[in-house]
């Protein structure tokens, strides 16, 4: 048996125009701003002209840790996204952009994959609408003006020591992490040590994702903290007047891309934080706007349900007043293997026993998300070579917990696959079952909240952080920033701080290493391990082997 | 009397649907990729269906010695391209992009001026269609390469202290100007000094422009040198595997870009390079596509004539093989005062006596065009408080020089201003007079063709380097390079290498300062005094007032 690939089957697509795509959500052809023939941005015009309308139901796909065996966490939002219309509901998927720097060191990525794909997959790995050009280009030039106006007589006091605002690229580029710059003499400026990092780590990516128009976009631009004076009060963005000119260079950026699935279905597709230091979801304004002209939106967070998932509950719903009506929680057998404690060589051979093994970190996920109020339904993302009692051995340990699972088929089926998971999930929705509330209120001392994270969603005993560390956060507290959530940033690959740490670990502690105020964004980020902002490429980057072939194509990107 | 600003005629355009422009061209609407309702990309499948065409005329626009008072070069290509138009002729212009970085110091430029620009202004001065971001991204991929390769082991022996190539940003940043970078320990690689330039100063950009499609594209972004070892045996972009990454980043932003004019006329915008280290003209592609589907094309070159008609014949006509019918001279009143040597206060007044003085730089330029075999006609770019006595001194000037001076109005009244000049134009060029040739063949040595146009266009009496320059340019004729152009940097303000000395100077010297040499581009840069490939922001940058307004319209860049 032989599989086409996913790149294959992309190129296959038979794609309907853009505007038939619009057309299919009532968005008439006026109020899409075509990039090329099968991708457009919707105008603001348009987004201003739904706000009243009824929302649809909002369906979040997350899923268990991560393993390199995958999960597909984005095929079945894509896959569900294809059920739904495929049942005759009036669906659309939003999901985030891919970032072009990594697609240059590993091969880049599909959107879905099978038959369960979003296209144009070319586009979307490169350039796609330009959008994170433009926040690469709006957070330069905040960049620049600070070290201008140090420059020309530094009139608001800036302790060039203590500029904390760094530069960006879309690029995977390790020479950049730590840099100094204004060397050269005099007209260069004043040396010092700053670095770069990847675009999608900008807090500027987090603003544009979190605001709900341009003038709250520009407040938080404003809001951002570039720098400290001596005395160690702080400077805003809006301090060196770069607020304004950043909007300007972003206002197209703030337009939800639309294109379509292989099963021209329409899809939302629109920025792309950093799920570790950010809040890992695609923008508020794609899913508010996808709510008014949908009846059902199906989206998706990054990582694990205990980064992705609770960030989504945190920090976008309660930031942008959404409320999820179900989630759906992807497992797939391999991975279930793998948090079992299968090596990835192994994969291939039955083992039932491994697979109940690993259940333990899909139950607590199901045990997790059950404490925000939301319905769950996991579905079982199938690959050809699970066994019937491999899938057998979940579907009862789900129902054990309670809860119910669902086979899934669309990598090899599309819609196909997903319409008992979307017939069930399109019957939760409309029952208005969801009791959602996120996990903490907003007055909760901040530190509290990182433990009653930790407690709940990692079940670690405790959180260990220095006295430097906790100080700041009464600083933070003291300035006004208390009732801010708080962003975790830790491994995915564990509920855990130890990426080695598969299952469902208990009786470890989480260690803060660094809290960084994100004011602008509107969280507090909190850093457990390392985390790298600006990747590197491998020994042999993929781009040695992208090129256009004789026939015009692509060829290494994928 | 009181005059509409350039901003407020250009958001007053009645802008056609772009698939009416094309089709006047006779480009369909499945050949133009929208970006938007008012741009559009021309697919490679078309350009490539139009090859064996005729060529339409190819008509030059280059202008006297720029001063602070502006003499009107694109306004004049846009009025004389919407003139032809007007007088029943199928006619396009061809001018560069614009680079976003200078837009947040000075204010952004028009594109033209009055009545007789092209829209949409605001977009051509931000984001445009992305070309400038995809250069970034593949100047910034191969310099991430380089690092990268050096790290893994560098099988190369690449010396890291000679890495030529640096970063690039489209961004007015001093302090990136000169940088150390890969500080911070042996995971962020080997630290080496080095900096970022402009994106218009990449030689990515020279090339996209120089390249006749994608083949031409990927051979000489392979060509370009990006470091040396230690023995000074050169690396190429080939060697760390980049060229074909940077292809397929660039493969969108190679098709030409097209809008239109006020008049919806069909416009070409496309490239931008330097003027200075590079060649200054719109790219390549568009200059031959736009002669395949209109009867004249109507193209400019940047500076004065001296530089951008120099270049434009012995660098863009030689390698892409084409040769203009016609030269337009644009001259303003004000300018020639000023070169006469009237300070820009005292503009307002009518002073015959120091247009007559003026008059000498219009005069040199008019001789040396015509060294290249081309006709010749003198555009008189009107201002409302240009005095008759002062219009008919230049042209009783232009007439004892044997060639003739046309009055356009094109900024007051649009192509009304300019059937004179159309007809006129439309007459040489239909006549075939034109006996254009480079100033220097091919085989001259490179010292040599620096001497010729030191001596024959800039009227120097000699050119001076010292021994390491003269043993360079002899390395570089040994390695196979000698039948290179020669890419002249030098101020634009006057024939000499002091900006100062305006109108016509005799007796001076040309000190060449560097030499580099741009392999993949295929030109020797020669640099005669400072060149800044990186600009600052001045002490207000106008980034400060730019913002939305209420209205949701773009205040402060213009």
């Amino acid at each position: 048996m032989s599989f086409k690939t996913d790149i294959q089957i992309a190129r296959e697509a038979k794609k309907q125009p853009i505007q038939d795509i619009g057309a299919k959500l009532g968005i008439g052809s006026d109020d899409l701003l075509p990039y090329g023939h099968d991708k457009a941005k919707i105008s603001q015009e348009f987004i201003n002209s739904v706000q009243d309308r009824e929302n649809g139901k909002l369906i979040l796909v997350t899923a268990i840790n991560p393993t390199p065996a995958g999960e597909g966490k984005t095929t079945t939002t894509v896959g569900l996204g294809d059920g739904l219309n495929a049942i005759g509901k009036k669906a659309a998927v939003c999901i985030r952009e891919a970032s072009l720097g990594p697609n240059f060191g590993m091969k880049g990525g599909a959107a879905g994959g099978g038959y369960a794909q979003i296209v144009p997959m070319e586009e979307m790995n490169l350039h796609f609408t330009g959008d994170f050009h433009a926040i690469t280009s709006a957070h330069n030039l905040l960049s620049a003006m600070i070290d201008n106006h140090i420059y020309w007589g530094n009139e608001l006091e800036i302790d060039e020591r203590r500029v904390t605002w760094r530069r960006v690229l879309d690029m995977n580029d390790r020479a950049l992490r730590d840099t100094v710059t204004s060397l050269g003499g005099v007209a260069n400026g004043f040396p010092r040590q700053t670095g770069f990092d990847i675009t999608v780590a900008s807090e500027v990516m987090a603003i544009l994702c979190l605001s709900n128009n341009l003038a709250d976009l520009q407040k938080r631009l404003g809001d951002m903290i570039v720098a400290y004076r001596r005395d160690r009060s702080p400077i805003y963005a809006r301090d060196v007047k770069a607020d304004g000119a950043m909007t300007v260079l972003l206002k197209d950026a703030m337009q939800p891309n639309l294109v379509q699935t292989l099963e021209n279905n329409p899809a939302f597709v629109h920025g792309g934080p950093f799920a570790n230091i950010a809040h890992g979801c695609n923008s508020v304004i794609a899913t508010t706007t996808a709510l008014k002209v949908a009846d059902y939106v199906v989206t998706e967070a990054g990582f694990g349900a205990d980064l992705g998932a609770e960030k989504f509950m945190n920090i976008k719903c309660r930031k942008a007043g959404l409320a999820p009506d179900a989630v759906v929680l992807v497992a797939t057998i391999r991975a279930m293997k793998m948090n079992g404690g299968v090596a990835k060589a192994d994969l291939g051979a039955e083992n039932v026993d491994a697979v109940n093994e690993g259940c333990a970190n899909l139950g607590r996920h199901i045990g997790n998300l059950k404490q925000f109020g939301v319905p769950v339904v996991v579905a079982i993302n199938h690959f050809v070579t699970d066994t019937d009692a491999e899938v057998q051995a979940v579907m009862d340990y789900v129902e054990g917990q309670g809860s119910e699972a669902i086979l899934c088929q669309h990598w090899e089926k599309g819609s196909e696959g997903t319409k008992e998971l979307a017939t069930r999930i399109a019957e939760i929705a409309d029952a208005g079952v969801s009791q959602f509330a996120p996990l903490y209120k907003d007055e909760l001392p901040l530190f509290e909240k990182i433990e009653r994270i930790a407690t709940s969603i990692y079940r670690a005993d405790e959180v260990l952080a220095d006295k430097k560390i906790r100080d700041q956060l009464k600083t933070w507290e003291d300035a006004g920033y208390g009732h801010l959530p708080v962003c975790m940033a830790k491994t995915q690959y564990s509920f855990s701080t130890d990426p080695n740490l598969r299952g469902a670990p208990t009786g470890h502690s989480v260690p803060v290493r660094e809290v960084r105020l994100s004011a602008g964004a509107g969280f507090i980020v909190v850093i457990c391990g390392e985390i790298m902002t600006m990747p590197g490429l491998p020994r042999h980057p993929a781009a040695e082997n992208i090129r256009i072939n004789d026939e015009g194509l692509v060829e290494g990107l994928f």
